[in-house]
């Protein structure tokens, strides 16, 4: 039974009389649950509570916050086939893939606690005193990471999980120790409920403070600004379109006294250069993995292919068609949403009908229930330079071919890309060898580059980079999946000659935590007064 | 002989016609030189040119471009007691800080070449593949910092040496692989032109493409505008005013295509603690450490203190007329420039005119040659907390006393202070217990927590953090000084499955570089392959 409240801290509140429903395009029907839309109040409160919450949250142990964010994990778990089944009809998505996506959601919550128990990720800097030094002593420096305050994380549409309630962002800011105050999606309320709830449970068996976490139903735009606002707001993650993503990093410089961060992972078209050496050696398997890559969750992915570059040859036709038939056996599936399914039917309809686009394989039009099959198209280098439309992200199952001349068309033509998440590298040794060049500028390009391998499936580890150059992201040096997303919510602090007992403990010189830091310019475990951090 | 040309790389260039001149506030007269301000087609000369530049420059190996910046800082020293004198009369700072100035120049851009050479600050991730994982195997994901591109430099007026024309935001984007094009400040464009020489000459000595650093002429606002506004630029690094600072990163987000990122460091009052305890031990010797403090270089240091909150007891007055008196005894010194000058008359007559502000310490007034002298004044926590003028930097040497009833009145003020490079704690062991909930504050609102010190004098090392919350700077997660001032301008890149060959070597199985990386979740300088490497 949902409630439809939104999560004030640990009150439940609905003062409300606006209401939202969810809409499920498996059924094609609205689902139970009346969602009541936050008041203005309502919303600041859940922002004054994370505020105050803050203040005791920030100073929870690492080992504390790891015992809160597992409990969360096991929470989630603990919904159990509830949890799996609202999903499945809130986004389309099958049953399967909602299953491991909740196992990637609580593997996530897992591994930030795994960082928090290792501690290294506070970035420990010592330099020591140098009370001799001529003309001018040094003083002692200590710097390490600190909180930068309550953070407001918008759920994603395509990832009711990993990218929403308790996904990635949240997660990092919590490890991070900061609280929490989601914009849920209006799409998949009602597993927001229940992982709200999951959250709010674990924060109170936990001991963690009243505000650590809070969650808020609402209209897209209107509480997103709302929350982008707010003065005690201090960063902003978000996963969505360009337009939305624009719009809240606008109101962040524009319209805030104190301009803040906005995270926004919001558009990639993920270019993947198919290099003739590579279709020599096996065009079937290569049509068929692309094919795999581009229907994906419905091309539903942040990281779905949607251009492919070809190196003109005698094989080129051929290796087309060959993508198209394995494109078109794959069935037509369910979308996200209504609005989504709609969007991908006019930008489809738009890439197909640009002046010099050859259309391969077309798709499904018309009234077909929400469900969509894939379309290819291909067009010439010097068409896609020219015309700004092609480089537009189609969200769904539709890939584009920009057929180049030879390796200078290629190089030329990924010089006027955009910035992307992933790129892509289909070759043999051989064509790395040739195409060099044109890989070089693809770096550039992208914050993944994937050799001989597709790029949906996004790894939650250490060394994943999931972001990239505008407009991938609004900010590129910053990931949203792996451990490095929590590098987002922390900002550097340095104690000079603070006494050792006033110290964090990452900072005091015997190293009680007995993390990785950088001593006089030394990577080291050591305690201080050893001789190996003493060296210079 | 001073040309008064920009540098379009390596070719000098005015064809423009407008001039701009050096005025001395030391001799004041107007200093030979007639400077050139660049031209709209110089200017996206300079800008094309660092984006050729860029292609190998960035591919330059750590060794070299440590080179590099170790040629810039011997090309410095070799242009003598020239540079000295020059700077000296454009900014009336005397020679003896200037001397001392440029061997922090020289010493950074040192320091950045033992960081070049040391190689860890890439910050290199690896997770090796688990082909047998189930239910899905994980790739290889090898994490590095690249370069971000072109960088515009904005030298600021208060330091001509090391945070100008080769100061520590070029020497960091230097480091980082990204080509530079400084805009000149216009109060010492003598001094820029001397060093971008030096420049200049160490790149062609290493051969560093035509285009890796150039140097602008113009006037602030219009040529900041076109650099800031040029898509090849990818960020920028900027030291000033406020509003300067603030128009930069408006254009940046609203004027583009593509947002970049603006660090500007803007703005901090530096607020001092005089804990009670400490008054009582010595109040001599800790109102000479304040006093020299607030003089140093004529209050013009962005570290300056501006603020001391004091807790009221019986001690207060004295220990106030007793700062007043050593103050006092600080002779007039000459400031940076007329227009600095002018608005210091201007903003410490607004701040001693104030409701509720009593004057020590007027200082001197009207024509005084641009030489001035400090002010001091008080005010109660509660005028503090309603006057937002009292929270508006003064740039030049004056203090406002803030006088708290306790220490619950105290940690109330310090909640509605702005952002600040700097925090200062001067205590007893026995005040910082006492305070301890006042400097939990501090903390949030600071870059640096200092104890028993003064905020002026930046260390340049690793652990230093110059930087902080809004307003001080425009975004906290970052420094301006010390190595780590050089991830400004390096973005994360993953490599997945890229085989051996055709990875960075940073990012090899042998690890050439013998540089720290993170393996699988473990710090290690081993190559993989090793046992240690090996573990989870």
């Amino acid at each position: 039974m949902l409630l439809g409240h939104n999560f004030i801290g640990f009150d439940s509140k609905a003062a409300g009389e606006k209401q939202l429903h969810a809409f499920s395009t498996v059924l094609n029907d609205q689902l139970p649950g009346d969602f009541i839309v936050a008041t203005e109040n309502e919303i600041n409160e859940a922002v004054q509570k994370a505020t105050s919450a803050f203040e005791r949250y920030r100073q929870t142990s690492f080992a504390d916050r790891a015992l809160f964010l597992e409990a969360i994990a096991d929470e989630i778990m603990e919904v159990g086939p509830a949890l799996v089944e609202r999903a499945h009809l809130e986004t389309g998505l099958p049953e399967a893939r909602i299953t491991g996506e909740r196992a990637r959601t609580v593997g996530q919550l897992r591994l930030f606690a795994a960082l928090l128990r290792e501690g290294s990720f506070v970035h420990a800097i010592i330099d020591t005193a140098l009370p001799d030094r001529t003309p001018l002593p040094r003083a002692d420096l200590r710097q390490l990471m600190l909180p930068i305050g309550p953070v407001a994380v918008f759920a994603a549409s395509n990832f009711p999980l990993a990218f929403s309630t308790a996904g990635g962002d949240t997660a990092a800011a919590l490890a991070a120790g900061c609280p929490v105050v989601v914009k849920a999606h209006s799409a998949h309320l009602g597993t927001n409920e229940l992982v709200a709830a999951a959250i709010i449970s674990a924060a109170k068996r936990c001991g963690m403070p009243d505000g650590v976490f809070s969650s808020l139903i609402g209209e897209g735009a209107q509480l997103g600004q709302q929350l982008v606002k707010h003065p005690q707001v201090k960063a902003v993650g978000f996963t969505g379109s360009f337009r939305g993503g624009m719009a809240l990093l606008k109101a962040a410089v524009n319209e805030r006294e104190e301009p803040i961060p906005v995270y926004a992972e919001m558009s990639s078209i993920n270019p993947v250069l198919v290099l003739p050496g590579k279709i020599s050696q096996d065009a079937d398997a290569l049509a068929t993995q692309l094919s795999g890559s581009i229907t994906l969750g419905v091309g539903q992915f942040c990281t779905n292919p949607g251009l492919l570059f070809l190196v003109q040859d005698e094989k080129t036709d051929a290796f087309i068609q060959k993508l198209a038939q394995a494109l078109e056996q794959v069935p037509a599936a369910t979308m996200l949403n209504k609005a989504i399914c709609a969007a991908y039917q006019t930008e489809r309809q738009q890439l197909l009908t640009q002046e010099g686009v050859q259309v391969v394989l077309r798709g499904n039009e018309g009234d077909t229930g929400y469900k969509v099959n894939a379309s290819l198209a291909y067009t010439t280098a010097a068409n896609f330079r020219q015309n700004n439309t092609l480089h537009n992200e189609v969200f769904g199952p539709a890939s584009l071919v920009v057929v180049c001349r030879d390796a200078a068309d290629l190089r030329a033509t990924l010089q006027e890309l955009h910035g992307q998440l992933t790129g892509t590298v289909l070759a043999t040794p051989a064509d790395l060898e040739e195409f060099a060049d044109s890989v070089d500028v693809l770096v550039q390009k992208v914050g993944r580059l994937i050799y001989n391998g597709v790029p949906t499936g996004v790894e939650v580890s250490h060394a994943m980079m999931h972001g990239g150059p505008f407009p991938a992201t609004t900010f590129a040096h910053f990931t949203s999946v792996g451990t490095e997303a929590i590098n987002r919510f922390l900002r550097p602090v340095c104690y000079q000659d603070c006494p050792q007992a006033f110290l964090p403990d990452a900072l005091k010189d015997e190293n009680p935590l007995r993390i990785m830091r950088k001593v006089n310019g030394v990577h080291t475990r050591d305690a201080i007064g050893q001789k190996e951090a003493l060296a210079v």
